[in-house]
């Protein structure tokens, strides 16, 4: 039912698609670059699954080519950008660059986005940090299918925590989770199964909990992470708000059931809060030798890693991991063995192919 | 079994007890300020309750009474404090006025804090930067009691995350959070009452769920937020391994395993890293007018918490809460009608009365 393919047919692919929607050479690749590193690190619902939806998103007019997202107020350490309705994937690279120089200037930079769209996986803008020996944090709301503990009413989104933290000899450390119990993208894969939700996932319309990956579209709700008030929803759905104003409320984004849903067939809300615009993401980079010289630190953090590795597993067979080694050791096996997409993924793909006069790469041999 | 009293009493109580173990006047009633709003609060397991283990630690030569926090490395918008080996109830309200300050100047402040104790509730140093049109951030690493997702290992602390959000007309939103299921405090009363804790929130020495509250000191463990695998126990980790290493790794605290633990009885580890001293903290201030005009910010977050307080329901009969109304609503009470202590608690208060020589008030007529 999958067919892998080599990742840099993918990117070529994916960038040639975007140049035919309008982006110079630089910008495509880089929307590109965003896109595979989910499928790369195995989050394959915010990769290539999602290409035709910012296609439509460019149709229905809620994304611009010629978006210039601009800073419209700034200090030393911060700064509030208008993405100007661009895409995200390009839009949140920009943002975190202005964290970075900021962070290289005062010790700390922190960015909030407004007027922007979905940026793909917070955790590619995070790891924009590492390479300067930064501590790199992205956070972004998004379309509100998550419950607050209590209620029945969607009114957040999965709303992700990015931190990426660099390390000595160690490979960095990278969180990069969503906030609700399980991700969209978890649901959306039982769906295409046609199985059973695990307890804590969801609940239906009335708020009980139900298994039926299906009741999201039946007036249902994601719960936020610890699923249960008496196992700390309460805390999730803190979370969850903390990401929706940093990310929405202090730049002036859409924020709570007012972000603009991702798919391009809802149609935006109506009765939002005048002043307010678009998907809002929030960026920091924090230098560590703005703290302490930067190999006192990495002594430290590779103690860290190693100790947590080396911590009593549950089970012999399989060690205790340390955060990100999942997405890495993926990333790695991807790399070399290629990408498997889902048919129904394929499928769309060709169908961009065919629509933009864009090459199509063969698969790899099984 | 419970005996209520006034705050003030309770309060003058505290301070004398703070000066005569030779703190000055305003670090005392400063110390009980911290420790008191824990009962306010309702989080009762942080105030009075723990009044004699910082007794016991100052014994034990753990806690400095002289301690002079100091600022190791500092850029504009950054601080790396050593605490001394201080008391925690006046080390982080330091450090966070040191956070304020910057942010006061370039946008925002951030201040990682090692060789410091126990600094009470962190929604106390958060709300901080409230009076100052701030965000306030401020985490700490604590006593190893918290197993990562797959291990049997206590190697984490409750390790709690407090954020807090000043409003415009509306009262703050104050996050103030434990990253695992249930907070140890939780647990404490289920042993005080031989009640079983509910799923989710320990487990035995080899792995398995357990409901007995005892479990922990049979070398059981807490579980992270989300409890299960499949439910997020990996992400509570992934939470609770940020918070060890922006209190911990960053500054040069203790961190892991490593950190030393609250009561007095146990030894402090033998084989941390060289180089790491005390319990860490971590602080942070972000300025709204750092971002946008804060009257805007001030709209948009008010229409945050009405509209959240608005959702639908699960429970006509309990209307959806926004972060810190639970707690802000115990305040209110129990400065009307006082803090009741349990009787363990007034009998350990007592012995300090006698020992020290200090008045303990008279409890409130019921």
């Amino acid at each position: 039912m999958d067919q892998t393919f080599a990742v840099g047919d993918l990117q070529t692919f994916c960038a040639d698609i975007f140049q035919r929607m309008g982006y110079d050479e630089p910008q495509a690749k880089l929307a590109a670059d965003v896109l595979l590193k989910a499928d790369l690190r195995g989050i394959d619902s915010h990769g290539l699954a999602r290409l035709s939806g910012y296609v439509r998103l460019w149709e229905a007019g809620r994304i611009r080519v010629d978006a210039r997202p601009f800073v419209v107020h700034e200090t030393p350490s911060t700064a509030c950008i208008d993405g100007d309705r661009g895409l995200g994937l390009l839009v949140a690279p920009f943002a975190m660059r202005v964290a970075i120089q900021k962070a290289r200037q005062v010790g700390s930079g922190w960015v909030a986005v407004r007027n922007s769209n979905h940026f793909g996986i917070a955790g590619y803008h995070a790891m924009l940090a590492l390479e300067e020996e930064m501590i790199g944090i992205a956070l972004t709301n998004a379309s509100p299918l998550v419950a607050p503990a209590l209620s029945v009413e969607r009114m957040l989104g999965t709303n992700p925590i990015a931190v990426a933290i660099p390390a000595g000899d160690e490979p960095p450390i990278v969180i990069d989770m969503a906030t609700s119990a399980a991700a969209n993208g978890k649901l959306e894969i039982l769906q295409r199964k046609h199985a059973l939700a695990p307890e804590g996932w969801i609940q239906d319309a009335s708020g009980r909990p139900t298994r039926d990956p299906f009741a999201l579209q039946q007036g249902g709700a994601l719960l936020p992470l610890g699923s249960r008030l008496e196992t700390g929803s309460h805390k999730g759905y803190c979370l969850s708000a903390l990401v929706d104003i940093l990310s929405g409320v202090l730049p002036g984004a859409g924020f709570g059931p007012w972000v603009p849903p991702f798919v391009h067939f809802l149609p935006l809300p109506q009765d939002a809060p005048p002043g307010t615009a678009g998907i809002g993401h929030f960026f920091g980079a924090l230098r560590i030798d703005a703290f302490r010289p930067a190999e006192a630190f990495k002594t430290h953090i590779d103690s860290w890693i190693r100790r947590f590795r080396a911590a009593r597993p549950l089970d012999a067979a399989e060690p205790v991991k340390v955060p990100g080694d999942p997405e890495r050791m993926m990333e790695a096996q991807r790399r070399e063995l290629g990408i498997p997409l889902h048919s129904s993924v394929v499928q769309a793909l060709k169908a961009l192919s065919e629509r933009f006069g864009v090459h199509f790469p063969d698969p790899l041999h099984k």
